[in-house]
């Protein structure tokens, strides 16, 4: 199990840039979008007072995620949903519920009140990482939209929770050595993939962790926890940037 | 963190009764209906030559799964998909490509060779664990069905791995307090939510965890690994004797 | 036309023997797993207040149904609903016609009141004769249903008509031989195809008679017909001893 | 069980005026237009060498039906398939596979050689007995196909059975009377609808009888089927001078 | 650029004969059978009272047209929405804005009350200029529909507009020579392929002109709006004679 | 009819600033990023070897668009196709054909040989004029894909056209005022619409002229023209420009 170089020159344990840009859809409530290596997410948010019926008069608010690739995100293109084929693919589906279940752990949907958020994650790039990207940029996007129902009145308190940024990042196994935050040509020979889920900088919302090719061991469940949870502090520092930077 | 009495009286570290029963639907190529406790699931399996389009040529076996439920497997009716809605939903995709996963990484795909196995598994009864259920008695159901081709002379080896059966189980944070095996009522209450796949007493194929109502600590996670590898033995031990059962 | 030997040994205008479980899937307002021969299927009964658009105010109820088979009920995997092929097919969409028709038919809809019984057949084993299979069982399934409302105080009166059981059987032209009750291998050889469903001993409520692969003449109808006729005591039995089983 | 008059005056055992007109879609293989008192069908024919999957290299043809209304065709506008409302409703299905199934009974699908016909029958005017007109001017265009395949040369020997004319008609008890040929208004009151498909004078192809509003006896069965068998010479005189008009 | 002889010996200048007959599909508020040249085209309005939601409450009407051809209107079977191939394809979509948008230029939506105008085109021959044919035959039933409201006293004052007529011809380039109202042969070999919608002599509603196989010069355009100007009286007299007609 | 000021400033016959980013999507064969004012579209060229089925063996190539909005890019959100609304809408369907036969009309098919050219455009934010915007843009995309096929020797001679780029632009009336390049405040308020395509700086390919709220003159789209064409030295430069930088 000897480290090998990885395709940029990073260290086992270290991260891609990761930047965010707000605003990019100047007609959302909030927008985001985030370039993670060469990977890009637009993260748009709107409201709307029409939660799902089943939360109808309860006096709690709810957020939803749609996630998708345009075509020519990846090295192929793929078909687009609604054309060729028909359906929404299941691996999209998987993503964008991980998507919302994360955002919705980062809100105290009471103080939302009747209220749904609606946050479009569409993949511009894809070279890995872009569930985790989008988790990202969507938590930003959410904290703008929110801001912008502050400042209008229309909510009294933050319903942010105060545990901290959601956030999250990926870790797998690669010919044995355990690595931080996988780029495509990475994840395509990992034999084990693990996305983890964060609120503030060491609670867990979500671990999911999948052997590709071989099973794993408890303790390499743990080294990859210890890598994914150090890439804490470098992951809400572009996050609180962002936000910084768009409300001066 | 006081233990509380569950409904059935369980302790917190023990599993509900396990059965599986063969051969119940005589035309596929292999099956099992398992029961856990109330909730019951039909996985069936059967053999085609259709590999899918992107595995042409290249002299390897696929495992693909589709699971559903059937409308009233629930305490309200659930509609049908093609009728009254026309989508698979979400979950059932998210379910499905989990099931999947988890016994491709059982099965040696080259010492398949260009075959595909589609299991199917039909919730009759839905009392909490579908899922880990599934992928236990679509186990059993594929083991079948790879002794009818070695039988029939078709395969010449055994391509299920040697490193043990698949199976899941479930576990969670209920009241706090961390839960094995976790029925409807329990799912429902429960803080967070762990699904684990094995591959033997000790391998991980999978691990799916998501704090539902908050998040959680890795001496919580740490803690629910054992309550499910505990549980190893029992369900290992239904799945033997119903194959041996099958197989005289 | 010499008479010929069936595979099972029976006489050309003997019934399969045929059993019936009720409350296999606990949660339905009633329900009946019933065994016809091989075949197996499955019947819930769903009770909610939600008539159809075109019968509300009406203060009448309405009973409709959905039938469709597991995939690996048939010798061959047949794709499912929503999945590889995403309408329902027409021999379904006919069935389950006739299913809810037959059903309404032994039903006083006015006593029923404002009431929508959703009834869900599905085969999961299939071996010929489904169609009839499934209406003697949701017939069943419809009387627990209906039994429970009582009980509970909802109804008043019962709605079931007096003039008995809703029970159905086939019968066929095989090798020229008039024969009740085909099974699959019987079915695909014959030569016309009939389904008769009838209201207590006599009463008709539907007759369908498919010449497959010749005409028929009036008198094999009428021949047809009295093996039909024939097998009411057999089958209103097992019906009666399942729902006296089930409400001690 | 007096007898009532009818909105036209017919008397109760009498039909209603039949005419065809062919060639109306110049561009099918065979057409014609068929006016059944109000109600109008338009029935075209197109020959391809594509039959299904399931009889490729069995040297049989095949005969399949389309059935559908104009949205406009009733009383109230229906919606199009494919637009507000995306499936093809049971009815269509239920009636297209009737249709499909009686002309088939009509052709000797080994002497059609590989050879799929599709029946295409649309609704312009619908009231009442639009599935027996559909038979009835299909079989029409199915013949007249046919002489133009035999015309070029590409069929040796007619493939249409000896044993003369597919046609359909309709009968049902309206008020405890016995009645041919409903139309609209009367099919809406009917207590029981039969609909009965021939192969010449007397042979039966397709018996369909359903107590819309109560069960009937076989007594009641035995007088609809009589006045069925009494209007053959009536349709099949329409269907010859229509044949007889077009290849003179 | 010299003048060619066209199939039918038409000048390049002259229409195909035109005539329409009302009260085809007598259910209908209103119906029109076109036949421009072989071309012929069914249409239909349905009146009801629901408009689309975004215009609820504003006190004004909607007039919306589907388009569709039946599966035998062209030389090969074209296949039907909603059976082999679920979705309305672009073509039809694209006919139909055009044939709404050109219908509501000639009806003062406001004088329309909320009132919901749906107009079914439905292609029964297709010999090229269906999308003209369907505008200028709905117009037709259009103006039928609302002679009926009149005359029911559902509306006080006609909502067709004064300018007069909504009616359209195509005009083309073939061969390098401007030609009026194409055949289907003459379009298929088309260099560029003019529509246009004029309300009344010489308002213009739409012009869509498309260069199929090369460009075109301004001085091209001018030409061709003259020839579709000049076809004005023609198309307006037989929709005049057909009105004169159907209310003497 | 005299002049208003536009919310921007701008002349009458003045366009809003164009720029154009190339390679935003690194693994599209030829990729865009057009900003025209605020409106953004990502246009992506994919290059295949799959032709449509009815041009296989005609050594042609084909031109294909998908034009899509992100949800977010207007004011409200549009739902995804796919999602809450399974179909593509009307306007993309007219959208997607106009943009496909547009880029069409620019490249020699034959020299293009049998290869399929997919043009994804979509729309990150929308203020009016995505039609032109996708058409100019999607240019310069098909232009960097053709070089690279050049560059890798798969095509020998350029199949881009002669006579010159493939630009679009919009012009109205609007209060009456014929105005230039419409952004979407005064696109909603325009009482007539035109789009216009054009080959290089005179010849036409496409006009689509409708009268949102009245009908036009003659002389009306004479000026349109006129406006229309005036725009073609700056949209043709901000093509030029990003080309030469894209391959210095």
């Amino acid at each position: 199990m000897n480290s090998i170089k990885r395709k940029d020159g990073r260290a086992d344990d270290s991260l891609r840039p990761i930047s965010l840009e707000t605003g990019v859809q100047p007609y959302a409530e909030g927008s985001a979008l985030i370039r993670w290596g060469r990977t890009q997410v637009l993260c748009a948010v709107s409201v709307s007072p029409e939660v799902p019926g089943w939360l109808k008069g309860r006096e709690k608010g709810w957020i939803t995620a749609q996630y998708a690739m345009l075509p020519r995100a990846t090295f192929t293109r793929n078909p687009r949903a609604g054309y060729d084929d028909a359906r929404v693919k299941g691996r999209a589906q998987e993503i964008q519920r991980l998507i919302g279940r994360s955002l919705r752990a980062g809100v105290d949907l009471a103080l939302l009140g009747e209220r749904l958020l609606t946050v479009d994650c569409d993949v511009l790039v894809a070279d890995g990482g872009t569930r985790c990207a989008s988790i990202t940029g969507a938590w930003v996007a959410v904290r703008l939209a929110l801001s912008g129902l502050l400042k209008q009145g229309v909510l009294k308190r933050d319903p942010a929770v105060d545990s901290g940024a959601i956030w999250a990042v990926s870790a797998g196994l690669v010919d044995g050595n355990p690595m931080l935050d996988l780029a495509a040509d990475e994840d395509q020979r990992a034999e084990a993939d693990f996305n983890l889920v964060f609120s503030g900088p060491r609670t867990l919302i979500e671990i999911q962790g999948t052997g590709e090719r071989r099973g794993y061991s408890w303790s390499e469940v743990e080294t990859l926890h210890r890598l994914c949870q150090g890439a804490g502090p470098a992951v809400q520092t572009a996050q609180e940037q962002a936000l910084k930077a768009a409300r001066p």
